[in-house]
C-alpha cells in the first residue's frame, strides 16, 4: 500500500512550505522567538490545529496549551500512536527545532488519509508548547501533562517578568484545573514517535539524511570549586604554588579524556572562573562546571567514579581543596527496541542507498517524558554543521522529506504488525 | 670598629617604632594607602625629612618628591654611596613595603653617625615616591629621574580622576622643570644598596631571616586567545569537537611545565576567559594571559621559543586558531656581585648561624632603575607566608633588625675596600 503515498521529494517539499506558513508567528519580528503561552505561540497553535483539520484531524487546543488533533481507528477512543513534537522555540531560535516534528506529522496523516489507508489504530499528532523550557522553570510540562507527570507546583511558577505560570496559561486561553485530566490512561498508547532535528554533527559527518535514537542520555552536571592559595607571579616559586587554575586545567583535561574513554560519552567544561583574575596573581581559587552524559545509566556511574577519583587525585597531588556538588542528575532514556526497529525497517524501504544508523541523543525531547507512558521511538534528522538553537539552523528539504517519509513507513510497519 | 655600633635586636625594635611614626600618614583612615604625590605623602615625605636630619643627615624634598638626605665623606660633593627604598604604597598595602628599606637607611645613618664612624664616601639615604606606579602610568619614575631616565611624558600623563602628573606635582611642592637637573652624573655614585621585604615565601620556607639578590628578574607577559568551535555540550561527539577551553588547560599546563623545568623560573596564567561560557555549551573561545619570569634573559628566550612550540603543537593537534601577542617583557637586571659579596659578608658578620642565602626578585624595584646608572644590590627580608601588597604583609622585628644589621655591616665593608 506504500506505493500510493507521496515521494520523499514531495514531503519534504511540502513540509518546507508548511514550515514557512508556521513560523511567521514569532514574539520578535525578525527573529524566530516563541516562547511557551506568548501570543505568538496561541497564534501558531491556531495555525497548527487549522492544519491538522485541514489534514483529516480532529483537532483542539487542551488545558495546557498543547494542540491535540486525532483520527479515530476503527474502536473509537481505542488504542492510538501519537506524532509529536513541539512549536516552542528557544530566543532567537531556528526554523526546524520541535516544527519539523509537528508538520511531519501532519503531514503523515495528509498523506495517509489522501492514499485512503486505514490504519488498525487511532493516529494522534500532538504540538506541545513547552519543551525549551526557556520561560519558565519547568521540564517538559506540557508532554509532562499526557504522561500525568506534571508538578501542580509549576503553575506557581514565574518568568522573567514576574508573571505566575497559571495566569500566563489562562491568558492564553488554557485551564490550568483542566491539567489533571489530560492525563492518559497506561496502555492507551501504543506509540510515540517523533521527528527532530539532530542538533549535532554527526550524521552529518556520517554522511547520512536520518538516524534512529537509541536513547536520550543519562546526563550529570556538576559545580567544582577548587581553592588554592593566591600568590604574586613574580615571586612564589614554582614548587611551592598551590595554584587554582592549573589543578582546574588538568580535571578539565581528566574530563576530556575520561569521556573520550566511554562508548557515546560527552563531557564537557563550559563555565571556567578564575579568582582574583589578574595577570601577576597566581590564581587563589576557580569555580568550574561539568556536564557529562552517556547512553546508559551504568556508564554514567562509572564515569562519576571516574571523575570524583581522579579530581581528587589531582586536588590531593596539588594541596588544594576540592569541592564538587551535582545539582542536575537525569537517568537515561532508552528508545523501545520495537519502534528502533520499526523507524529502521522504514529507513530502508524509503531508500536502497539509506542506511538505518542508529545514535543516542544527547539533548532532552518531549519523547523523554513520553516515554515513561508508552513505548517511545524518535527519528533524527541531518542538521547543517550541527548547529541548532540558532537562526542558522539549516537542513534541506531533501532530508526533511526522507525522514517523514520513514516515518510514515514506520507508521504502515506498526499497523502492519497489529493486522 | 663594629662593636660599637646597636645589635640587630636594638636596630629592628627602633626599625618597628620609626615605621608606627611613618606609618601614621594614610589617604584612607584605618588602611594604608598613600599614593605618589598626595597629602599622606608629603606628610609622610615631611616626616623623613625630619628623621633623616636627626640621624645626622642633611636632607630636602626634590624637584620629583623623593626626599633626598646626605652626609658628606672627605670630598664635598664627592662620590656616596645610596640607601634607598620607597615610601609610596599600593592601596590598603602592607607596612614594609619600601617603608622598612628607608628606615634602615636612616638607622644606618643614625647609627654610624652615633659610633663616630667615619666613612670614605659620602652617604646618601633616599625615599622615593612612586614605585608601586599606581596612581599614574609611570614605571619607577623617581629612582628614574635619578638615573637620568625621566620619560618628559610622563608629565602630561593623567589619575584616575583626570589630575595631570605635573599638577599633581606642583600641588605636591615639587617643580617639574627640576626634574632633568636630578640626574647623577655616571660614576658619581659606588653604590646603591635597597633593603626590602621578600613579597615571596622562600626566605620563610627555608629557615634564613635574610637573602640577597641575584638579579631582578626578566619577565614576558602576553595575552593568548584560542578559537575553536561553539558546539551543544550534549550532541557534538568528542571527537569532532575544537574545545577552546581544553586547548587551553592543555596550555596552561605546559606553561606550569616549562617554568618548573627552568631553574629560578615562574610561570603563570592569571586571567583565564572562557566564551560563550554557558554550562550545556562546549566553549568555542578563550583568552588567557601569560605571565613568566626568570633570572636570565638567556632563559627567558628558551622558556618563550618553548611555550611558542608548545602552544602552536597544541592549537595544531587540536585544530583551533591560536594568537599570542606578547605586550610587555623587561630584561633581567643583575646585581653588581661586588655588593652581592659585599652584602655576603655582612650576613656572617651578622650572625655566626647565618648563611648568606642568594635569590632572584621576581618583582620589580627601585634598585632596577638605579642600576642603570651605579652598581646596585639588594637584601630582601623574611615575609610572613609571602604576604605582601595587603595589610597582612608581617615580617619580625628580630628580622628587620637582623637586616639593617647586615645592612650596615655591608656599608662598612664598602669602607674597607676604599680604605
Amino acid at each position: 500500500m506504500s506505493q500510493s503515498v507521496p515521494s520523499a521529494a514531495v514531503l519534504g517539499a511540502r513540509a518546507f512550505a508548511a514550515l514557512q506558513g508556521l513560523n511567521r508567528f514569532t514574539d520578535e519580528p525578525g527573529k524566530l522567538t516563541r516562547l511557551y503561552l506568548s501570543p505568538s505561540h496561541r497564534q501558531a497553535a491556531e495555525w497548527t490545529k487549522g492544519a491538522m483539520e485541514v489534514a483529516g484531524l480532529t483537532a483542539f487546543i487542551d488545558a495546557a496549551g498543547s494542540v491535540q488533533g486525532r483520527r479515530e481507528g476503527p474502536v473509537p477512543g481505542g488504542p492510538s500512536v501519537i506524532i509529536g513534537s513541539h512549536i516552542d522555540t528557544v530566543k532567537d531560535g531556528g526554523r526546524f527545532d520541535g516544527n519539523l516534528g509537528v508538520v511531519a506529522g501532519i503531514l503523515v496523516a495528509q498523506a495517509l488519509r489522501d492514499a485512503g489507508i486505514v490504519l488498525p489504530f487511532a493516529l494522534e499528532v500532538i504540538a506541545f508548547g513547552d519543551e525549551e523550557n526557556v520561560r519558565f522553570p519547568t521540564h517538559l510540562s506540557t508532554s509532562g501533562a499526557l504522561a500525568g507527570d506534571y508538578d501542580p507546583a509549576w503553575l506557581e511558577s514565574r518568568d522573567a517578568e514576574g508573571t505566575r505560570l497559571a495566569d500566563a496559561l489562562v491568558a492564553f486561553g488554557g485551564d490550568p484545573s483542566g491539567i489533571a485530566a489530560l492525563a492518559r490512561k497506561p496502555g492507551s498508547i501504543t506509540a510515540y514517535l517523533e521527528v527532530h532535528i539532530e542538533q549535532g554533527p554527526v550524521l552529518e559527518v556520517e554522511n547520512e539524511p536520518v538516524g534512529i535514537v537509541t536513547a536520550i542520555n543519562a546526563q550529570s552536571r556538576a559545580r567544582i570549586r577548587i581553592t588554592g592559595e593566591a600568590g604574586h607571579a613574580g615571586t612564589v616559586p614554582m614548587s611551592l604554588r598551590k595554584d587554582a587554575l592549573t589543578a582546574g586545567a588538568e580535571m578539565a583535561l581528566a574530563l576530556e579524556a575520561i569521556a573520550a574513554g566511554h562508548e557515546q560519552a560527552v563531557g564537557t567544561v563550559g563555565v571556567f572562573q578564575v579568582y582574583p583574575g589578574a595577570t601577576n596573581v597566581v590564581p587563589g581559587a576557580v569555580e568550574f562546571t561539568v556536564d557529562f552524559r552517556c547512553p546508559s545509566n551504568e556508564t554514567l556511574a562509572a564515569m562519576e567514579a571516574a571523575i570524583r577519583a581522579r579530581f581528587g587525585e589531582i586536588a590531593a597531588r596539588r594541596g588544594v581543596g576540592l569541592t564538587i556538588t551535582t545539582y542536575a542528575k537525569a537517568a537515561a532514556v532508552p528508545m523501545d527496541p520495537g519502534l528502533q526497529d520499526a523507524l529502521s525497517l522504514g529507513v530502508t524501504r524509503t531508500g536502497a542507498n539509506l542506511s538505518p544508523r542508529r545514535l543516542p541523543s544527547g539533548a532532552g525531547h518531549d519523547a523523554m517524558a513520553m516515554a515513561t507512558l508508552c513505548p517511545a521511538g524518535m527519528l533524527f534528522v541531518r542538521n547543517e554543521k550541527g548547529i541548532s538553537h540558532s537562526p542558522l539552523e539549516n537542513m534541506t528539504a531533501a532530508d526533511a522529506g526522507i525522514a517523514i517519509r520513514v516515518l510514515l513507513e514506520a507508521i504502515l510497519e506498526l499497523a502492519r504488525r497489529e493486522s
